[in-house]
């Protein structure tokens, strides 16, 4: 292979890695991108690829209530708790194939590599292949891994997934799964009985391409407020009848939310206050709209995000006192709706020390970073496992149909968490 | 009957108006409000009513290529040219009962009352009753009304209907009108066979019911320029890991301009610059947006509308140069689409003199005042007919579900344009 790391006499093979994206994209091509939705066709079908991929590989494999996947490579100690290494395999709709498998192929890439290599590393060392990590269709986050450490809300379940309108409880009892066992916190992983957790992902943004550099070791996840059902309401009236000051246009209003979010994200971001805004959804009513028609609502959805506690505690106040400012100016209302977020979760640097070792060793060029993302990580490491994150440089972003990624910088990933389980 | 203007002699009948409304509701109610499309199923009813209703009253009907009606009451002298007073009978989906529907029902009334007076006027009095004054229906203004006059641009029958996705054509064509005979020009109307046209209408915004005045006299009717197909471009990524600086947010570079043009209206408001602006319908794509991804692609409407030709050219200058300003800070590109637009017509400063000296004289209450909506009377008008229209009080605005009109408002309306058609 050429890239990073080959080295090391652990050489991950970047035929194995192709050859699966290739086999996960001939089942879920969605023009544009792909679609693999959180229990759905889909997700089920990666699920079963990379079970009979670690069967392949020897590895014991496991499901939990929830149907999350655990191929566990046994260690010459079986009394150590194991390695985690591993991601998720469902996509946002007419997303890329990368998201999330990339972390789950890099992982039993790694195992290959290790098993090529006939070493049998200390620990155990488990893939972990987390469901529903893509919030987009159950409005929930961690969805697979909170219900793997028991850690679900039982009302979660009775959430609809948004292009079916089925709960998430039908959509795992179709799989055969078990949702009254989630419900009740049954689980079959115990924090204390992991050693420490790893996940391989794209990187979500440019940073990495743009700095020349194949992975990023990530320092802290974002968490988030978030309203995925917001609102705001006016007059509808005739577009050339009514006087500016007579108005109460939905879409001016929402307009002179947004600018005031932007300036005010402008000044955080001087500040060097990491955060992001984004209004994702946007819509006038279209029973009600018409070009000639004053809107008298609009539908948007909100998602702020930040690795610091206290800047989304400024943010959601600013945004309040926004909110109230507008309507009183306008004569509009906003209703912002129900509110879901998450936490924001620390990296661990001793994992973040020992990755760091290895790649100045394998001459593997890297950086740290946070992640302004949200994954399965967040749920590992706020429940104590020492957790971090392998960022790979990625082109055109995720979450679209251009997602891209090199699948050398895929193994230069996979080479260092093959050392660092091989090491300790 | 209560009411204004009831002591001239020629006492409109409140209950012949209430009649017809209810009869146009009985067969076009399209929850929430009424739906009459163009060349549709409600408006082709609205014709048949307002045809029988004309023969009853012993008029003489005409009907043309392009299916505008027009109901003759013969005057004393044959020769002269004849009053022509009128609207159309078509609505916007889920509008109000009252847009345009009492110019032709107070048209009608106004020739109901003359004729229980026994009043024969001196000219012979025309109902007209165009077809397709809602551009909603086909992106062209005055559809109807500038076929009665030969002027629709033959390209304009090959537009789609928003609907049904046929062409005007295809739709004129289904009621056994002459779609080919529009394109050549032929006409049943003669500008200068016409000696004036008054409109009435309801008034669309707030301005007369705030003010306790039951009708207007407009002075002027605004032009426009639109584009009903925007669209601005921008680049997808994941919602948590783009920084600002990297993002093309397309929903915050609309916001932008919405700000921006909102900015200028104030200012034209405070010189006291006549003018509307509306984006009636925006949204993002519903294929690829998502809760977790930053919008590339908002899509929009644009409605610019002043009585003052000058004032237009000044914001349109000023979107093209906030269009140019956003797009270089934000890294997007805005698509504005295909530009319609109508140009300003003045008002017959004699009709509206005339008007109100009746007014005085029955003891009405009115008011001038400009139209910033369109009407087909711009195009009578634009022909060089002495036109004007007469605004009747309205709550709730119209284009919505909740339009209202005082029935005996529209008769304080058809008092006045019976004093006129029979005193000249």
């Amino acid at each position: 292979m050429s890239g990073f790391g080959a080295a090391g006499g652990l050489a991950i093979d970047p035929d194995f890695c192709a050859g699966l994206f290739a086999r996960l994209m001939s089942f879920s091509r969605d023009e544009p991108g792909v679609t693999r939705a959180a229990y759905g066709e889909g997700e089920e079908q990666a699920h079963a690829l990379m079970r009979a991929t670690g069967l392949s590989l020897g590895l014991s494999p496991d499901t939990d209530a929830a149907g999350n996947l655990f191929l566990t490579m046994p260690g010459r100690d079986p009394a150590l708790a194991p390695w985690m290494v591993g991601s998720h395999v469902d996509t946002v709709p007419h997303g890329g194939n990368f998201d999330g498998a990339a972390g789950v192929i890099g992982a039993l890439a790694a195992v290959e590599a290790l098993r090529r290599a006939g070493l049998v590393p200390v620990r155990p060392v488990t893939v972990a292949v987390f469901r529903a990590e893509e919030s987009v269709w159950f409005p929930a986050s961690y969805v697979g891994s909170r219900a793997a450490f028991g850690l679900l809300p039982p009302e979660t379940l009775d959430l609809p997934r948004t292009d079916s309108g089925r709960s998430l409880r039908a959509h795992m009892a179709a799989l055969g799964l078990h949702p009254d066992a989630v419900a009740r916190g049954e689980r079959l992983l115990d924090p204390t009985r992991i050693h420490a957790f790893v996940e391989m992902h794209i990187e979500q943004g440019p940073a990495l391409e743009e700095a020349g550099i194949p992975v990023g070791f990530v320092t802290a996840i974002s968490g988030s407020f978030r309203y995925r059902k917001a609102a705001c309401f006016g007059r509808y009236g005739h577009s050339g009848a009514v006087a500016r000051s007579e108005r109460s246009d939905a879409v001016f209003a929402l307009a002179d939310l947004i600018t005031g979010l932007d300036a005010l994200w402008g000044r955080l971001e001087q500040e060097g206050c990491p955060a992001t805004i984004t209004l994702g959804e946007v819509g006038t009513d279209p029973v009600q709209h018409a070009f000639a028609k004053i809107p008298g609502e609009v539908r948007f959805c909100l998602d702020v995000r930040s690795t610091e506690p206290a800047l989304l505690d400024r943010i959601e106040a600013a945004l309040a006192q926004r909110v109230a400012e507008i309507e009183a100016a306008r004569g509009v209302r906003f209703a912002l709706g129900e509110r879901t977020g998450s936490t924001p979760a620390r990296m661990s640097s001793a994992l973040i020390e020992a990755l760091s070792g290895h790649a100045r060793r394998l001459a593997i060029p890297f950086r740290t970073m946070a992640s302004g993302a949200g994954h399965d990580t967040a749920t590992l490491a706020g429940q104590g496992v020492p957790s971090t994150m392998i960022f790979i440089r990625n082109q055109n972003g995720s979450h679209n149909p251009h997602e891209a990624m090199r699948i050398e910088d895929l193994c230069a990933a996979a080479t260092l968490v093959a050392h660092l389980v091989a090491s300790e």
